[in-house]
């Protein structure tokens, strides 16, 4: 903690940290992060790869991350002109933790669907 | 991968891997799962260490993580009979990642807040 932070913790109601929780874990934000660790994007690229995206869902996730400071748009000077989404730094230091949860969900698939049905049988 | 398992991908929309992604990463499941990594709670425990969490927030939450297979419910043969909740192997291997969402939006607030202050100033 540098001299002069204030105490984050996200485990208080008042605490700004806590908002970010909500834009970091979500499903898209975990696809598209995961899609441009790869390298810049086109918005059509983009729409490729998170298949089944529908171009609003992707319109508004996308602009959330570049408000959060995690995804850029980059403008190349070519006729016509290119827009491509790219990774900011922290963006990119996003990567790391937004696939370990993409990797947990593969891994644990199985198991959370076998849960499932065991619940549903319960009740 | 194992032989007779389908091949898991969550880009792909059809692919049920991708529905996981919905459970894990909100914002009540990183706190409530990164509190039960301490140990076992109840109910009132959670909801004092949660702050600002409703009782009906925490009571679905605590429910979708119990069909999910990651929590279980424990009663104890006490009287009065006392429950915990505890978590599940399976809740215990999602604690690193989890962990490390938190604290991305700790070590990452000053920037992300500092992004929204400029994006906004720039509309």
């Amino acid at each position: 903690m540098t001299v002069g932070t204030p105490e984050l913790d996200p485990y208080n109601a008042g605490c700004p940290s806590r908002r970010i929780l909500d834009l970091i874990g979500g499903r898209w934000t975990v696809l598209i992060v995961g899609a441009l660790s790869d390298g810049p994007m086109r918005f059509s690229d983009l729409q490729r790869r998170v298949d089944g995206i529908s171009q609003k869902m992707l319109t508004q996730t996308l602009r959330a991350l570049e408000r959060d400071g995690l995804v850029s748009r980059v403008a190349r000077l070519q006729v016509p002109v290119r827009v491509d989404y790219e990774l900011t730094a922290a963006g990119v230091s996003l990567v790391g933790p937004l696939h370990a949860l993409e990797q947990w969900s593969i891994d644990h698939y199985t198991g959370v669907a076998q849960s499932q049905q065991e619940y549903a049988g319960r009740e």
